[in-house]
């Protein structure tokens, strides 16, 4: 199932995201689901044409983490051997932004890059939950860049300005609650030009691995979101750019830059 | 006026602390607040000696940042110079506990020390706050205690883990509206032992800054934390030990720490 979250004429609802029966095949409908999609949905039966609604961020999360260098070609670009345990960071949550939405540059910043990341999507409370269940405890996957603040990074050392500014952190297009995040492409371009182009196969510690972890310091919450980390090809977006974060048989993320 | 968030025998309520005008001076009412404390206040008529009600964390924060290395002696202490610019770091919202709570210390962790400190709290929705203005935003201040395991912020680099462990971030006893951060003594006690001991006023970025500082960065947001950093003194907690930050005319945040 798709799970999104969607503006339309009366508000703001989660929705499912199902194929119109009335209409062509690549028509879909959005179908409101009651409160929060968390456990078994119910249904309000409310549904509009998906041109109807807006999509936003999928989940707005109590807090968002994050691991720095989790694929090795990453990791040697930064300049740096990629660590023998998950390094973590937060994003703030008022940093989550939706699908289209723009990503604003700060004025202090002369280089703010794009890292694409498969994200996942907690579904339940839980804590110290083991590495082979890792995965059992989430409500799905959906695409993220963890838009960084290069210059502030490395001037700052710990990574949370760099990482933290309002819009830095677009979510969506939607939740898949039944993707296998295994062995899928992942790639992101700037303008229709393929910077990133890797697969999550390559990731050093796996979705299962990193929410265990994770779930060992802190409770993870229902829509708390974890980020898996960047694969090589970071580099920056300048006013004006496109930047889109595809990963197979989820979707594609897509942000305008823009001066903020 | 003193705000609190108190479990009582129907529930959790935000209460105003008041003298009980029918008993001995130093007794004290707790007051229900309807629905939250920021704004005005409107008050739902019931009230509790404080005798009949337990003190939780007086807010429950969408997020907590906080400040590295802001009173130079305890830069000194840690090995470096304090940055001419705030260094801004994140605790989870999964962190906070009240006080009384028992702080739970990680088994993988061989040292875990306390670092008291002055808590702002903010009040209302705010970004890019004037310095000059930056404590026009707040709700009031609290007292905190950044816990951290020192042996995993040091190995790690970035703080999030070591001071990401749920019980890290205790805040209390209540919220002051009225007090003037200026200038006030702030003393962290071990067992009754004196361990950190200084002002306010060697803050080398005050309130004001500090707000305004996170404000450029990211939205706040009624209920957020900033934490302003901690003087020197820090050291570890042993299980079975009390710890106790006070500052004055705020009051004393108490915690018992637990092998976790």
């Amino acid at each position: 199932m798709r799970l999104a979250r969607v503006a339309h004429a009366d508000g703001v609802s989660f929705v499912a995201l199902e194929p119109d029966p009335s209409a062509p095949r690549d028509k879909v409908l959005a179908i409101e689901i009651d409160q929060h999609p968390f456990g078994e949905p119910t249904y309000t039966g409310r549904k509009w044409p998906m041109a109807d609604v807006r999509l936003l961020a999928p989940i707005l999360p109590s807090k968002v983490l994050c691991v720095g260098k989790n694929y090795a070609e990453h990791a040697e670009e930064m300049g740096s051997a990629a660590p023998e345990t998950p390094l973590i960071f937060m994003k703030p949550s008022t940093s989550v932004t939706g699908p289209s939405n723009p990503v604003k540059l700060p004025a202090n910043s002369e280089r703010v890059d794009f890292e694409g990341e498969l994200a996942a999507v907690i579904g339940q409370p839980c804590k110290d939950v083991p590495e082979a269940r890792g995965t059992e405890v989430l409500l799905g996957y959906t695409v993220a860049n963890d838009v960084t603040a290069r210059d502030q990074q490395k001037a700052d050392g710990q990574w949370t300005r760099a990482k933290g500014y309002d819009t830095f952190c677009p979510l969506g297009p939607w939740i898949d609650t039944e993707l296998d995040p295994a062995d899928l492409s992942i790639r992101t371009e700037l303008d229709g030009e393929v910077k990133q182009d890797s697969r999550t196969s390559l990731l050093i510690h796996d979705v299962g691995a990193l929410v265990s972890w994770v779930s060992r310091i802190m409770t993870l919450l229902p829509g708390d979101v974890v980020l898996t980390g960047t694969p090589a090809g970071v580099g920056p977006m300048q006013p004006g750019q496109k930047v889109s974060v595809s990963i197979d048989g989820l979707g594609t993320l897509t942000n305008p830059i823009q001066q903020g």
